[in-house]
This record gives C-alpha cells, structure tokens and sequence, in this order.
C-alpha cells in the first residue's frame, strides 16, 4: 500500500497551462527502464529532490521538469493561461512536424483537452494514450502501437501480484476503459460495480483489488475489504501530473524513441505489391499504365520507411524526398549497386529502361527483396515529336506514365528558368559595360541604400577570388573599382547557351548575342543536378559554372555575373528526387536527365544515394546509363562514380537479337522504315556474328572496371528459341556472368524473374572495381586511354582547336578532371555506320569544351545536334485529353 | 423477448470474402430512417422478403444484398475466398477515394479484420464502427463524428424501457466495450461479472437487464432471471450479418450522408487563424514571411470545407484544387465578389495587392466572415529584375512568399512548354510543306500503322472546318488532299510568339522564322487559362488560337497545326487553382497571370468561381485588376465578368497620398530615383489636386458599370493626418460610397478593419452591374466607347492598318469579341506624362490585333514592350540559399 501514496502526489497549483515535449538528445541517450530497473526507483528518487530544489528556487514551477537528469532531452512550452485552442493546436502540428521529439506530455487543465487538441497530435506522439486512435488500439488490444494511458499503466503495476480478481468502482470513462482492458489482458478478471450498487459490499469482500474512480470523498470502508487486498484510488482525469505516471510517460516517450530507432534498421518492406494480369495481345503503354490504380504515395513512402516530414506531395502519384533522408539514414549499409548499360544499340533503342523497370519489379514484387530503380527525367521535345516514352514500356512501366513523361514536379522547367536567367544576365552585364562608366557600374552595383553602400555576400566572393580583400566600398581605389565592376566578357568566346524544352530546329542556328538555343536537358546546370552530392555542393558547382571568356583570357564565371544565389533558390526543390512507383507498385526515383552526348547522360547521384539507403543491406538500386555502354557506361563509371564515391557491384548489358544481328553484318535499320526481313526470320550465323564482335567487346569493356556482367537479352515476338539458347551461350563463352533471355514486356517483373536471381547472383560474389585512368593523367592520356581501351581505337587525333584548348584547360587548372566524351552511340568507333567492333582507326578530337560547374572536360568526337527537331507528323497529332473523364489519350 | 431472436439470425455459411459498400446514388435518395420510423419494420420485413428469393434462386449469395430497395445504391465487391490482406486493401483505398461512397460494410471472416484492414478504410465511411478512432470516439464518448458497431446499437435498442441496471456477463472485447459506454451514456448503469465470478447469481437477480457477451453454448438458467427482465445473448465478433445489424448500418449510411450533406451547406468558416504580432521597424517582406508558419495546407482545406479527394498537395504549403468542386457547390449560393482596382498609379505601384490580402486577413481573421482573396501568378522575371514581389508586402503578404515569387505549381512553366511548341509546330509545319510534295506530306501526316491509314481525331476536325465531310483517308481526291495538306502559311503574317520567363532584352528583337519572344505572362494560352471556365471550354479555346493566315487569307488556327490536343494535355494541371494562405492563416488562390497591357490582366475566371462557391452566402471574394481602374478594372467589367457571367457587388478603389500629390501636380516621380520633397512632407493643396483630377474620374468609372466604390487609402508612413482626412473626406464628395485609411502593411488585417467594415456594408447595399458597350456593335464603336466614357478621349483617330485589320477581324467574324485595349498604365490618356484627368485628346489607334482563342480584339495604343530586360544591378544579386537551413535570404 505503500506506492499507492505515489500516485497520489498532485500538482494542482498550477497557474498556467503547459505542454511537455519529451524527446531524445541523441541516439545514445535512450535507456531501457523498465518497472524492475534499480533506475526506476532512482528516478523517482532524483526527481523527487529535483522537485524540491527547483522549486525553492522556483515556485511556479511545475516539478516535471526535474526529470531532466535521465539522459532524456526535455523542452517545455509554457501558454500562457488564457490562450485559445488554436494557440495550443499551433504549437501540437509544430511538434507534429520536428523528428526530433519523440513524445509529447499534455499538462492541460481538462476543459483544454478537447477532442480537436487530443486527436491533432500525432497517435506516435501521444505518450499519454489519450486520442481516440490510441484508445481504440487499446481497446481492440493492438499495443504494438499505442500508447498506455500512464495512469492505467501505473495502476495496473500496483495490481501485480493482488491477486486474480479486480472489482472497478465508480463512473465510467475512458480511465476505467482502459483499465477494464488492461486487466482483462493482463489475466486478471475484471468486475465493475458502481457505488450505489446493493452488491457492492459482497464484491468489495470477494475482490483481490479494489480500484476506486472517481472517487472524490468517497470511499469503501476498509472492514470490507479482505485481508491483504488492495484499494487503490484513482482520479478520472487521465492528465495526472503525479510524479510516479511522469515515470511511465517517459517509459512511453522511451518506447515511442526505441520505435523511431527501430523504424531506421534494415528491414525488409512490408510492400504492398499490386497484382498485374499481362493481356495478349500486349496494350498501348497508356492504356496499360491506365489501368492499374496507383498506390497513394504516401503510403508508398511509408512502406518503403520514409518518415511523413520527409516527403513532399506532388499530387497523388509523385512526391519529392528530402535530402535530410540521407542525414537519418546515415550509419544504414548501403545496398547492392546495379547498373544498366546495352551494347550498341541501333537507331529504334534497345528497351534498357524497360529491362531496367522489369528488374525492380521481379527483385521487389516476386523476389520480396528491397529494390529500387533510380531512372533520367525524360525532356518534352521527344515526348511530343517522335513517338517514344522514357518510363519503360508494356507491362513494364513506370505508373502514371502521363505524369512521368510530362511536366513531372517541374525539374526541367526549373532548369530551363536557372539557365536562362545566366543567359540573360551576360548579355544584360554586357549591355550596361558597354554604355556606362566605371563610376556609374559600380554605383548601380553597389547601391546606396538608406545612405549606405554594402557589398552583397556574392560581391565579396568576387572581390576575394580578385585578391581584393576589402569589406567597405569606399576604400576600393578606382582600379580595383575597375577591376570588379568590368567582367570585360569577350562577345567571340561566351560559351554559355539559352534552353527550351522543345524540339525546335529553328533555334538552332539563330544567335541571341552569340549564343544558340539548346534542348533544355543540354543544359550545364541539369548535368550539375546529376553530379551533385548536396544542396551546398550544388550550390557551390553552379557558382563555378564557367559562362564564358573576358578578353584577357580570364575565365568568368556564375557567381562573377552575381547570379549564383539566385540559380540555387531555383533549383532549391529540383535538387530533391521525385518518388513513384513501376507498375507493380514498387518505387522509383525520377531524377536529372543530362543529354549523355555533350553530358554524361546518368541520373542523379543523391537519387542513387537515397535509395541505396532505403534499400538497406541486402536491397537493390538498379539505374540505367544512357547510349551504349561504350559511352554510358564509361561515364557512370569515370564521372558519376568517381563524384559520389559509389561502388558498383553489377552491370546488367542489355541485349536484342535485333541489334545482334545489326553487329553481326545485317542491313540497315533506320526509325520508321520497315525491318528487313533478315530482323524477322531467324537467321543464327547473325546472331552470331553480333555476339562475337559488338556484345563480346562490350562486357570487355565492363570488365575494364572490374565489375561482374550479366546478359540480359530483351525477347521480342520474332525471336525463336535457337536465336535465344545461342546469345545465352555465347554470352557466356565470351565472359559474362550469366545471360538470360527477359519477358518484362509481355508479363512484366514475373518475366524478369531469371535475370532478378542472375542479379542476386551475381551480386553475392565479389566486384574489384577499379577507375580507367588516374584523373591526373594529362588531358590528353586521358582521352587517349578511352579511346583505345574502351572504343579499340589504334590512337586519337587532336585539331589545333582541340589542342589550344587543352592547353588553356590545363594552364587554367582544369587538367585534372574527368573526361566526358561526346561521340556517336550508333557505333564503338566515330563512324555511325561501323557496326561490330571496330579496329584499325584513328579517332578524331575536332574540339574540346569543359563544364567546370558540373566538373567534367568534353571532348567532341563528330557533330552532334544539341536542338533536335519536329518531324512532319509529330506525336502531338495523337496526343488528346478527354475533358470530362480527363484522361489522356495517344500518349504512346 | 421476441425481438432478441432477430439478433440471432447469423449468416454463417459464406464461402466467400465480401466487402459491401453502401452509398447514395443521389442526395434525393436520403432518406432519414430512425428506429421509431414505419420504415424500420418494412425494411426488415422486405429485406427477409428478398432474402429468401434471392437465396432460392443463389444459395451460394449473402442475403444483405436484400436491402437494396429502401433507395440506397448499394455495390457489391466480390472477392476470392484465398484474397489477399493486399487485395482487400487495394480495394478499400479505392472506396475510400470514391466521393459517391458514403459507407462500406466490411462482411469478413474474423481473420480478415486485420489491424491493417480495420484501420485502412476512413474513419468517416466505416458504418461497421470497427476501427480504433471511430472505437476510441465512442469511449472518449464523442458521437458527433465516428459511428457505433451496429450489433452494440441493436442490443441498446432492445435495453430501452427494459429498467436501469444492466449486467454484462463474459469476456471482454470491443463489444463489451461499446455497449458499456452505450449503456453508461444512455443514462443506465452498467455492471461487469463473469461467468465464473460467485456473485453472478446474485447480480443477475438484481439485474434488469442481462446481456451474455460471447456465451456459446453457455446460458444463466431461466430460475436466475428476475420476472420481466430481459436476457440479450450477444456474438462477441462485432461483424455479424444479422438482419437487424443490416438495418443499423443502412442508419449509419444515412447518418454518413447526412453528415456529407451537411458538408456541402454554407457555413462560417472554423478557421484557425495565425496570430500576428508586428514589430516595428517593419521588416523585410521574407524576414516576415519566414517568422510565420503556415498552416499545412490540407488543414486549410478542411477548414474552408474543402474535400481531401479535391486536394493535390504540391509540398506543404501550397495545394491545386480540382474543378470536380464546381459540381458538387453548384446549388449553393455564390459570396460577394470585390474587385481591388487602383487610381492611375505612379511607376512605383500604389499597393493593390496589400490591399487585397490586408482586406481579405481583415474580413477572416477578425470580422470571421468567410474570405478569399484571389491573385495573380506573378512571373519570374520581374523577381529576379527590379525589386518588388506580387505576394504583397509587410504583414499583408501570402505565404510562404518564396514558393509564391519562385516556380509555384509550375502553371507559367507549362504555359512556356505549350506556347513554345505551338512556335515549334509553325516553323516545322512551314519546313515540311516547302519540301514535299501533296503526296508525301499526306503519306506522313496520315501515315499507314499496321497496314491501316487512319485521320486522328483532330484531323477530321479539321477537315470538316475544310468542308470535307470523308473519314476514309483513301476516299481523298488529290485536290482535297491538298488542301487538307497545305495550311500555306504566309511568313510575313505569322502572330504567334515563342516566350520565355525570363527578363531578357536580346530577345526582344531576334527573329525566329519571322516570330520574336515574349515573356511568358504574354503569351496568348496565359490569357486563356484566365478567361477558360472549364476544362473543355480551355481546350477548344486553345483549338481555336489563330497562329497566322495562310497566304489565300485564311486564319490558321492551332488546331489545323495538330497540336491542340498535346495542348490541352500540358495544361491539364494548370487549370486548377492554386490554394495558398496569408500571414494570418486565411485561404488565397494563386492562379493565371496574364499581361495587362496586351491582354486583359485579370487572375482567372474558374479561381473566382471555386472562392465563390466556397465563401458561401454570406462570404466575400476579393480579386485585383491590374494597372489602374481605366485599365484592369475596365477589363475586368467588360472581359471577364462578361466571360464569367459573374457580377461584383463592390469595386475597393485603392489611392496613395503620393499618387494624389503627382495627380495634384507634384514633380516626376520614378523608379530608382529620391522622391521629391513634395512627396515627404505635407502638402494638402496637391493631394486636392489629385482628388479632383484622377481619383474623382476613377470613381466615376467604375459609376459607369453601377457598381459602388470603396476608396482604400494605403497610409505611408510619411502621410499626415490632416492629408488622411482629406482624402477621406473628398473621396466620398466624389462619389465613393465610404473612402477609409489603411494600414494592413503595418498592422496586418488588424490595419484593415475599417475598410472591411466599409466593404462589408457597400456590399449589403444594391448594386446595378451593366456593361460599358453591347458587344454586337461594331468593332470601331466599342473602341471609341471606350475612349470616351472612360479615358475622357474626344475621339479616335485609327492608322490605315488599323483600319484594315478591324475589317479583316469583322469580316472572318470576329467583329463581336470584347475589347481589349493596350494603353499605358501611367495616364488616363495614350500619353503617359499627362497626369490627373486629362480632356481635349484623340487616341490614336497604331493597330489592331486579336486573341480569337483568348476571345478579344486589343488595339495597339502607342507601343508596348512584350519582353522586359534587367537592370544594372538586378534584384539577383542579393537572393542567396543557406545550403544548411534551406532558407532563402534576399526575396525582397
């Protein structure tokens, strides 16, 4: 009877209404108390002194705060005593929102508890027990979840070892519905008498334990109780502030941080995968993608062990992630790394996106392993003139398709406001250099605003790369004053371009001061979004982006036209991958898209990243590389891998009987004409012929890097069996892993199942990855060292073009970056029409560029149209949108 | 006792899994069922009616389907006896998702009820009462929003008039639970024993009632039961499909309809609002911006009573909302419509859109009169140019005022992406047609897929505007081909633009084929997402875009180029509104944003629709025009209202003391420069000047339209109170109906009281809305009415170029659009120095143009630049990002 006392210490004098946030200082801090733990007596202990000092100190001071000195991390909020319901609903959605509190105790008078205040905290927060959701899953008796209500809790400790039977007395409410549940599932029997009951004195006596609620001046008289039976008052407020339920409070604050660390393990997802029932003939992709309901997001985000404050809607099906992700998952393993490349492809594409869909599909849905596919962005300009999606295709896709091949959640728009607005502000710097003085740049730069002239932050990085370390305007000297207000761009060398997301010949050749339009995707600032490993990373490659030349030679950059803070305000969302999901309901991350001819044409790295840590330990991030694996897969390997520190562990070559037969000596394939007929019989000694050069030459390549390679081979209707057993066998003979045919089109992740446990497979044995060249290797090594490893060049062939401006790179400090080369996809060699694998050539370096934002040299090997064009019948024609059931039709 | 028996009648021999679900097929259907209703009886008698044919006739069918006659729609969802936990999660998030479905009744073997499944249904359509929140509803006793577990109900019902002491024997559960609460707040006593307990003979003796909870094949003898006392054996699984439970959840149906019914009725507003607490010195727009947060914007959404399924959440803080709203409000009565139009404003702008949100925080926030204000999207190339956001200003801003000025939902992005390649689909069309023959251009636009040539549908609406009535593309003669074929478009005649967002003054001047480049708010789609009234009204407006004439001098529109349908499809989400909120937590739609010179600068039609629909009765919507009253609000009367068929009860004419002063006759005042000593310090005989000259023709304008005017009197800190007041005074000699200071940006909606006050009370009063010109009068007649009555013009004197356009325009029909005239925004008249009032002036009309897809004529008075440049120092040299805390520094 000793601890009934405990709970019967009230702090009823409070003058002011308060709410405790109970949360974790760090992950170490959290301790496991239980009622047994010497610790619990010692809290009680320290917390009853803590009580007695602080309030000494402080008489208005309520006495929970003294349970500061268990490690656990205590903020009050202090109302003020006439403050509204909102006030209180404000600062609930504000602590709703922090992921760093893990609980929060309402020390409200009850007239504040209202139904609206209980149910706006969050359920995972409610160390109280007292919102409907939590006192439905005690009654239904899902405490996986819940909360206890600390009052019932601490009573049901006192009922330990009182014996079988507990007789309640009093109102009714939820106190005495929770306890009623608690005892029953505790094993003990619970009867519940009211006071005015005529049998109330025979069940006092049979009862082990008496619980009185409610009781106010009441009571049983204590010759009805049994010997050794216990009787135990209750108050009905479910708010006590007594100091023994402070200590299940913060068990439960404790409990709910040990959930919230359990929710960060590895795990395998409880993924809700959604069924497909493939139709034969195979549908349009749009009707296909029609038909399966997305999940909602959100619930997506959950499965898959996103936090709510770590997602961004974007309607319905899509939804950006925040970077704050990778801060949370940081001691997470990563999971295996999985890249998709193909052997050259002929001009209609091989399917790596659809092989790449299917993939994830069978690894996640079949094999219920944690995986996910990291895809480009696709840009509009194809979307609306040749027919062609970049979100896989048949019964592997990703979902909704119209949203992926759209305006998704405006990345490319943004790119396009970003670079546009550097465009214009050169040829505005460039105008107002041109028409005014010295004095007039510098007063309009540096403005005197309310009498006072103050530099901008980007002003002062400016002034320190020119060696002026000055802070006060008014002590430049005029030289210095004409060194920073004249970038003195020269009009022959501005290297920078405007964008569209448009296949608009037109802008090709026009010139806007002298610079030319490109397709939105070309632009320098997507390939710094692909590359770059944080907001600040961004921030900072964007302000190195070199836009053009000043007549002395000096390169200028971004931040030298002041415009490198307001680039990184407009990319400040576009930075963050969109989430949504294959058809069969598992994620994909949708993010960058850079041109892989003048770029490296691979999708984000903190796409990659996220996933690798949401995927965990024994999960799966498949990712795809542009063009060939001659080009894409070089880059991801030389560039992206060498920016984001990442491993690979497989690559998966993606492989058809169509192009096979292309390498092996067919005839010409081009878009829109009919195949040949060689494309549609069977014809073996083709096959052959593609394994033997081009696919042989291919997984040598991968093998450059030291990375295991897998054979996919995508099956089209034409193919016969023979075709299929012969590139599995030659595949193998010539070094990969294993090789296997795929069905994803026709049946989707079920049709991958084979190339999944290929993967798993060949994940499982060791990967000795390993760079092509040293990037301090001059230039010219460099391009030298691709050239004949990679594409079985004999040597390379500098123009004085290209030769000058390595030597400028060089002297400028560039020399020691990567190489990304801009050649040809349809061939190894310069030469589209060489199929195989070609020898015995010289390849020609016409020119060389850099982006030193996005951190990469590019040499031009040919010419390549960075403005596509409309055709005569452009998709559009078919493109319509139903304006009742707003549905989208003849997108592909 | 009779009664109990019907309790029993338990369906237990299902060989299937089924999910009911149960809604109204239309509001008429409701029917208000309640126990005491002749109905209760005939439905259980007609449900056993049913039953037993329908079991007849399909042994293997659940009888619940009998209930279908009492006019509720009831569907059924037959799922596989092996289902997955998955599939019937699938199949509830679609219930849940339907707005026609009221309640689903879950008919699931015990195993099936999962945690996961009881609680993935919505609270609000569980008529079962069987999830955690609706159950912990019930114990907290809050019924006012969660329903009952129909068997707890039933057994309630049978307890009426059965005495007061009602004995629960056998185990608990939920069951238990609900029917002790039941029990407890129907005024009865509820006492608890078990079947083993030794006093249950005892308390069943004293019981009035006795109802055995899970008893199976246990029972209390006959002897025990005290003479008219009734014993109630209960199931303990809260699923039964009994008949009589059926009943209890068609009643819970109803109630959810009812409750959805009552949704959909006008009412004030529980709106949560921000308290503000301003500082002075006032600062920075973002630093007040960023020191407030903002409501989650679904909680907004349901506060103003808006559905979760018409929300796509774009992040946190800003949402679109669906058009479906339109239908589901159209029977209730629209608010007050408020139009926020200036005097003729200095090149500083005298505050409009504070004004706006100062009066709509004023009106909800403090008046609690439900309120919307409605704003334009601003573009982004003013933001990063010259200073000045269009979020307002001060502590009248919407916020987050970052996510207002950037990218918002990306509407101007896809308005750049669908003009651009409308641009591209020109030059392209053009190209094609000057190098291939009739033939080959009909071979490519009608290719052959599969062997079958077929005419898209936006083929054949283009040949029926060509008169050919065929839809077999072989049927074709060669001439009809090649008029189908041709679109001939004369170069010199080609009206359409390529945009950009983006102040950039080179490309003001580069010609593309023989286009230029407007800034993106120019384009003519901007002005039809402004003006469109639905989604099928945007589209064949867009099909209807002239983009040139062919060179027989016949328009060429956007459907005849095939693009119109891939139109419709990138503006499919940028049709709907954007919902954001001010600093003091009240709703605003950002939507829309076209150029008020060449096109008529209002937000759009369909956003002032929904805030109609959703303010109710009694509530105000307060839109902006832009420019001064001569322009935006001209255009507003007698573009959009006449689009819209909306009429505005109020106009809010919006002065500034320093406008007054220039109107008055004080000294030039422009952008950049010091203000004038006459601006600073008082001057009483200037701010007369302006009174009578500029601020008496506003009011008298907007007189023209019979609409009362509220002069707003946006109080600077340099203003004296004498000039305050003289203003006042004289505004109202003029005709204002109430003229008030204002002081919203100091003071938030607090500064604005008075004006809502004013506004509140103009708009009780009856307003006599009549356009300024019949439509159907010639082209030339409504010009020069305009000219007239409104900029005080003796007359209008048209160029030869103008004259001929309006002929061609009459001639091809277009002679009955509205007119929209390109003025300077700086006077009254064409001249933008003359300031006040001017008289004795012709206006001189340069030349004619119209926007048929948009649906106006806009005669060019004098020239107006369609692609603003950057300054100097643009505002882009103070936004800077923190790449730790996200947080954007410079916006204004």
């Amino acid at each position: 009877m000793q601890l009934q006392n405990l709970y019967t210490i009230h702090c009823r004098k409070s003058s002011q209404k308060y709410i405790y946030v109970v949360g974790t200082m760090s992950h170490k801090h959290l301790i496991n108390i239980s009622k047994s733990h010497p610790m619990y007596m010692e809290i009680v202990q320290s917390a009853k002194e803590a009580m007695a000092a602080l309030q000494k100190r402080n008489p208005a001071l309520q006495p929970m705060l003294a349970i500061i000195q268990i490690g656990l991390n205590i903020t009050q909020i202090c109302l003020a005593k006439e403050c509204s319901e909102d006030e209180i609903v404000e600062e609930l959605l504000k602590l709703n929102e922090d992921p760093r509190v893990h609980g929060v105790y309402l020390h409200l008078p009850p007239a504040s508890l209202t139904s609206r205040v209980l149910n706006t905290l969050k359920p995972e927060k409610d160390v109280n027990g007292i919102s409907d959701l939590n006192m439905g899953r005690l009654v239904r008796g899902d405490l996986s979840k819940g909360f206890v209500p600390p009052v019932a809790s601490a009573v049901l400790d006192l009922l330990e070892n009182h014996g079988k039977s507990v007789l309640l007395v009093g109102e009714d409410g939820p106190l005495g519905v929770a306890l009623q549940c608690l005892i029953e599932r505790s094993g003990m029997v619970a009867l519940k008498s009211q006071w005015r009951s005529k049998s109330l004195q025979t069940q006092v006596m049979q009862a082990d334990a008496v619980v009185l609620l409610g009781a106010g001046n009441m009571d049983v008289p204590p010759t009805w109780v049994r010997p050794g039976a216990a009787v135990i008052r209750c108050e009905p407020t479910l708010e006590t502030g007594t100091v023994g339920c402070i200590v299940i409070v913060i068990i439960n604050v404790v409990r709910s941080g040990r959930r919230w660390l359990q929710e960060q393990q590895y795990r395998p997802w409880q993924l809700r995968s959604l069924k497909l029932q493939p139709l034969t003939p195979v549908p349009s992709d749009i009707e296909i993608s029609r038909a399966q309901t997305p999940k909602p997001v959100d619930q997506l985000a959950e499965e898959i062990g996103l936090l709510p404050e770590e997602l961004e809607a974007y309607g319905r099906s899509k939804a950006k992630v925040r970077l704050s992700l990778l801060d949370r998952l940081h001691a997470q393993p990563d999971g295996k790394y999985v890249l998709v490349a193909g052997i050259t492809p002929t001009p209609l594409g091989e399917g790596k996106s659809t092989v790449t869909i299917g993939l994830v599909q069978a690894l996640s849905a079949h094999l219920k392993l944690n995986s996910f596919a990291c895809l480009r962005q696709p840009s509009q300009g194809p979307t609306f003139g040749v027919k062609g999606g970049a979100a896989g295709g048949g019964y592997a896709q990703v979902i909704p398709m119209e949203e992926f091949n759209l305006h998704l959640t405006g990345d490319i728009h943004a790119i396009t406001a970003a670079n546009n607005l550097v465009a214009a502000a050169i040829d505005a710097r460039m105008l107002h250099e041109a028409t005014q003085s010295d004095k007039a740049l510098f007063s309009r730069l540096v403005p005197s605003v309310n009498g006072v002239r103050r530099f901008s932050p980007i002003q002062i990085s400016r002034l320190n790369r020119l060696g002026i370390n000055k802070t006060d305007p008014a002590s430049l000297t005029p030289e210095e004053i004409s060194t920073f207000v004249r970038l003195d761009l020269d009009p022959s060398k501005i290297t920078w371009q405007r964008v569209l997301d448009t296949n608009d010949r037109f802008l090709r050749k026009i010139t806007v001061g002298q610079a030319r339009f490109d397709i939105a995707v070309a632009s320098e600032i997507m390939a710094i979004l692909a590359l770059a490993d944080s907001l600040e990373d961004m921030k900072n490659r964007l302000a190195r982006m070199v836009v053009g030349t000043s007549r002395s030679g000096e390169p200028v950059t971004a931040e030298d036209l002041g415009v490198s803070g307001a680039l990184a305000v407009l990319m400040k969302d576009a930075i963050k991958p969109t989430l949504m999901q294959t058809l069969e309901g598992t994620p994909v991350f949708v993010h960058a898209g850079p041109f892989a001819n003048i770029a490296h044409g691979n999708s984000s790295v903190l796409a990659d990243k996220l996933a690798l840590k949401l995927v965990g330990r024994d999960g799966f991030v498949v990712t795809e590389a542009g063009f060939g694996a001659d080009i894409g897969m070089e880059k991801f390997f030389n560039i992206k891998c060498r920016a984001s520190g990442l491993r690979p562990n497989v690559v998966v070559l993606v492989a058809t009987v169509r192009a096979l037969k292309m390498h092996g000596g067919g005839p010409n394939v081009s878009a829109g004409a009919p195949l040949p007929r060689e494309y549609i019989d069977e014809n073996l000694s083709l096959v052959a012929g593609g394994c033997h050069s081009n696919l042989r030459k291919q997984i040598q390549i991968a093998h450059l890097f030291g990375v295991p390679v897998v054979v996919a081979l995508n099956v089209f209707r034409t193919d016969t069996q023979a075709e299929i057993d012969l590139v599995c066998q030659l595949a193998k003979e010539c070094g990969a892993s294993d090789a296997v045919p795929c069905h994803h089109w026709a049946q989707g992740g079920r049709g991958s199942l084979e190339l999944a446990q290929a993967v798993n497979e060949a994940a499982s044995r060791p990967s000795n990855f390993q760079f092509l060249y040293n990037k301090e290797m001059p230039i010219v090594e460099k391009i030298r060292t691709i050239a004949k490893k990679v594409y079985g060049a004999d040597d390379i062939k500098l123009s004085p073009e290209a030769e000058a401006k390595i030597d400028y790179y060089s002297q400028q400090g560039y020399g020691s970056l990567p190489i990304c080369m801009a050649k040809t996809h349809l061939s190894l060699s310069h030469m589209p029409d060489k199929k195989g694998a070609p020898t015995g050539f010289v390849l020609p370096i016409r020119d060389v560029r850099a982006s030193i934002g996005a951190g990469f040299v590019y040499p031009l090997v040919g010419t390549m149209s960075t403005m596509p064009g409309l055709p005569t019948r452009p998709c559009f024609y078919d493109i319509d949108l139903d304006p009742v059931t707003e549905e989208i039709t003849g997108l592909f």
